[in-house]
């Protein structure tokens, strides 16, 4: 916040350039790719948008794996740009499942699919999806579909290689693992994706890859940048790599570890029922039959000061999510477990005491 | 910036409905507008996309004008978008031409221009664009084209009207007059231009107005909005109405008139030679012959510590650019005419001296 | 902090009278004070030296009662500035006890003690003197000394009553409940107290009392205040008005109660042996014999990033200190516990698991 | 700013060690000793308390010279303490002048004079003190006397030499040459100074350099330091050497030259009349009789909000002062200077116009 704070300076002066080129570069290191990342002064749905348009033409159909919600809106987005999506259906427990996508790809004789979309942590389920395991499949089905995956809640909090893993373009942005205020998003694109931006036809303007590789090789950018979320990112990709990524994955592990510990000594069910597929981002919880997860969430806000996650959409009001996420310690997850504990004891939720104790245990 | 730097709120949380009513509705204020204002998480060019996409189709005509740099590339802006955009050639020495723009709509008797679009503070010439003219010239011709206006830097600094002045679509931006860091941008939509929005085949989705509609009725987004940006933009509404806009805009139009007091007492030209046309924004100023401009940027910069606007496209290297703009008091514009004059010195630029002391006359 | 950050404006201008007013006045509404309160620019050991030499001549006699390290550090203090300071020795495990104070004055029949100073609050013991109660005794004993209280630790977490409880003079500082960086302090006095002040003949000049009352009328200081830091204590006193300050007595009293809860299922004991006077400030934990208390607080730190306090002089490393200071909720007290309980574990010292399962039951 | 609002942290922890010993080395490279700096959590007005009561006894005779209000504060301060100060009588309108001084300590042969004590930058009428030339003056009088000089307004931005020019206490503070809110002042000490505290019997607590010394070496203090302002302090403190002491001195020097040329374009009257002796730091010009230098000083703060130091006690209502201290560049000084300029057309005082340009003329 500090960084952010800082003065707004030209972006065409002479000064600006130090400051694109680092992040630009510096990005690179939190994606794990040699390749392009574009910085786009947007939210995330407009990295969704970003990576669809600079890479399809109208018409074009494209797989996606039906995640949970945020996997569903990046559906509707692609068809209201004319892209025909189909979904591999989902039970919003588990991340996109490699089988179903290779069996899918195998029947598309003729390549229609241009693209697999794939949510890496899907925020609405708690839910990992395994990006190697998904590039492997298109693989072994001889597909040449462009690979893209969405990681805006998981990079910089999960192990992400968008080189090693094959993915053609990573959309991500920058209010989760990297700390900040939303205002930025990322599509990272690999020689492929560069290449297939060439003929691709859906309009573009603003998301237009072929407008920014140019001024981004000085650090510049052909429009206005938001100069002083780029100062934040700048400190934030400096501030990861002091802890080492390592670290603050394994950091992340740890706590979804001993959040999914209290959970079931609640006597409560993890959202995500696919065991090495839960997110060490947040932990969704479903709320026991008969009761209300929007009343509780509501209540342990009055009681106890905390904001917990609501269910959306198709599990709206039916799970509540804890999030232990970004600069996160120990303790804080401690705290926001106490939270949830003493909220349950406060909304006559039945549970098992002690949650918070068995917690403690794990990460001792 | 103190205003910006607080937490993040949950952006779907129940505090967030306070800022985010406060914003859209504060907006409407500066606007001058009781319609819809919409607000992106995206810098101007955005707005700019926006605006077209909502309410145009592709193939349609559009009608511009060429004031300068800004009206050039939102002309190129709407053409990859696939709009036939057609510009009246202009001088880069003034605003747009209404008696220009009344005959060549005249000339559609078929009504196959849907659209008006004419940049007001064109911030490459610091030229006004007459914008109830135009909307009278648009009126004489009996034209039903849509009539869209950038003020990106225009508005909070020079008076402007949306709904007085007969504007369907105003675009504009954070980081001008309302003195914020780059990142939010804004379409003011009239009820014509949200009509045309039903129609309009431009494919849409981040900039799409019909999703907003309903999450602002409630003060709500319908992706990720930059919330700490929207604490500042409400904190600037309320400074900006504290000082009053009428005083904001007789501030700037002081500032504007001793900064070309300045200019001419050191011999040098002002680059826009409509009288009345003069923006209270900015002054740019055409460097003699046998000079470069950039060169005499870059020497005051390092040695006066201030940093004048480099002249763009058609006048790259010809012309500075002296800012008065946002919050901008008569001896900080003094400093910086002041830092331009001794720049004329140590850079040999021929010029009367005298300048600083002649702009202090006209603001005594 | 925000506050605090703002530009430092002129002590002398028009603008400052304001900001010194509300500060001054303010200040009585959390002393319970219709009295003078003093503003130094300095930290508390100065208010200590100030409340001295402001009333007394060299050579007086004060009793002092010995809570613990602090009320030990008053003494050594006014033995430097030459007052003869006799001690009613303590075992640190409780507040000053008014019997022995009442009888200690009974003895002194031609009234050479000037003054009695308590520490109402003592930090390095987690005890709370019942001042009222003193009072009462030196009524009792019908003795004419000035009353001094020391609530730097105290004041805006704990009940304090400045007027009702006769008190002539109070000391306190920013750094505790008002939530503030360290560098202001401050003397509440009495009209008898201003009246002492006239005849006592200890040297002064930052410290005196006479010189500040003129310019304080106006809002004005007679040496450069400490302005940035004035700003912050006037948000402060906001902040606590705005919560209430009995919530924010109830809040602290509740934190102690289930800090004790969590020390004693841990099978540890808590230094404070009287029941009634522990305090809701901070609790101070014997450490088991053969346990070095600060290892310990090295480790917690290292392991869990919590700063626990140190034992002081005739407690070092045989206590260490759980704050639930200022601005804290449930969730923080849980979390600290956490970080003790794991502590705990950690340096394999015994005691009992659950001792925050115990602090949660309490405060649910 | 920035690094002020940093967290508070325990002035008892392991962290902090670094930051206290930062700061007492690093100020030792700002007053240019390789003695001890002591640090209060003060104003500057404790800071010349603390050099008295550290090295004098009660009745001490001391030297001082009238330079000015603080000159006659920091005697009136002495007297206060017991002190017999004496006054060598000036004019105000230059520094303390050696061979007064040399003459004075001559006739003294008994050697009952403790001290003598001079402000080397007189904030209230913009004359500096020639310090090595009273140093030399004290040593021709072959007087023992310790040599106190206040260099409050002056270090840091004027050359100071504690060691070089045989200074025994010089005192400072932060929110000067420092660039940092009040709250923070100093003590340089020399050996003979440090020895002379072994027997001062004035009191002393807060100030007494002997308790610091202990807890210094390791980077702590003897009771709570204003932690918040130390942070500062070290940034402040790396600010000054990167760009180099010699330069900020250059610096202060050329803008005391401009604002003299305004001044006496003006046809005013710069207050210090000793040539060499003007201050780099502030000017104080002359009101022409039949004019109120306040009245002046309101209407140029309502109109150009700008804010003119007062004249102080002998001068009030006689003088404006105008600072060039701190963190000032050419074209604020100019601003400061136009400021002025369109103030006294404003406010009809005769005056010739071109002070401006004529300062510019001297900076370019």
């Amino acid at each position: 916040m500090s960084a952010i704070s800082q003065q707004t300076i030209d972006h065409r002066g002479p000064d600006f350039a130090a400051v694109g080129l680092k992040a630009l570069n510096g990005l690179k290191t939190i994606f794990k790719t040699e390749e392009h990342v574009f910085i786009y002064p947007a939210s995330g749905t407009g990295a969704w948008e970003a990576a669809l348009v600079n890479t399809l033409s109208p018409g074009d159909r494209v797989l996606m794996f039906e995640t949970g919600h945020f996997a569903t809106l990046w559906k509707k987005l692609a068809e209201k740009l004319g892209i025909k999506a189909e979904f591999i259906e989902g039970d919003w427990q588990g991340g996109a499942d490699p089988d179903q996508i290779e069996a899918y790809l195998a029947k598309d004789t003729s390549h229609e699919i241009k693209a697999v979309c794939v949510v890496h942590n899907e925020t609405s389920t708690g839910s990992v999806s395994p990006i190697a395991a998904v590039r492997k499949a298109i693989d072994s089905a001889k597909h040449p579909a462009l690979f893209m995956v969405d990681t805006i809640s998981g990079l910089a909090s999960l192990d992400y290689q968008h080189d090693a893993w094959g993915v053609d373009v990573t959309v991500s942005g920058s209010q989760k693992g990297l700390m900040l205020p939303p205002g930025l998003s990322f599509n990272a694109a690999s020689a492929k994706a560069l290449n297939a931006n060439k003929t691709a036809k859906l309009q573009r303007s603003y998301w237009d890859w072929a407008e920014m590789l140019g001024p981004n090789q000085t650090g510049y950018f052909p429009y206005t940048p938001a100069t002083n979320l780029l100062y934040g990112l700048n400190e934030a990709i400096d501030m990861l790599h002091e802890e080492g990524l390592d670290n603050v994955f394994a950091r992340h592990a740890r706590h979804g570890a001993a959040a999914r510990a209290a959970v079931r000594h609640w006597g409560l069910e993890v959202l995500c029922a696919t065991q090495g597929q839960e997110s060490g981002v947040l932990t969704a919880v479903k709320m026991p039959d008969g009761h209300s997860a929007d009343a509780f969430r509501a209540s342990t806000l009055e009681h106890f000061d905390i904001s917990l996650g609501n269910g959306l959409s198709k599990v709206a009001d039916k799970v509540f999510r804890i999030g232990h996420l970004g600069d996160f310690n120990d303790l804080m997850l401690v705290a926001t477990l106490a939270g949830v504990e003493m909220g349950l004891k406060k909304a006559d939720v039945p549970h098992e005491e002690g949650g918070v104790q068995a917690a403690m245990q794990m990460l001792a």
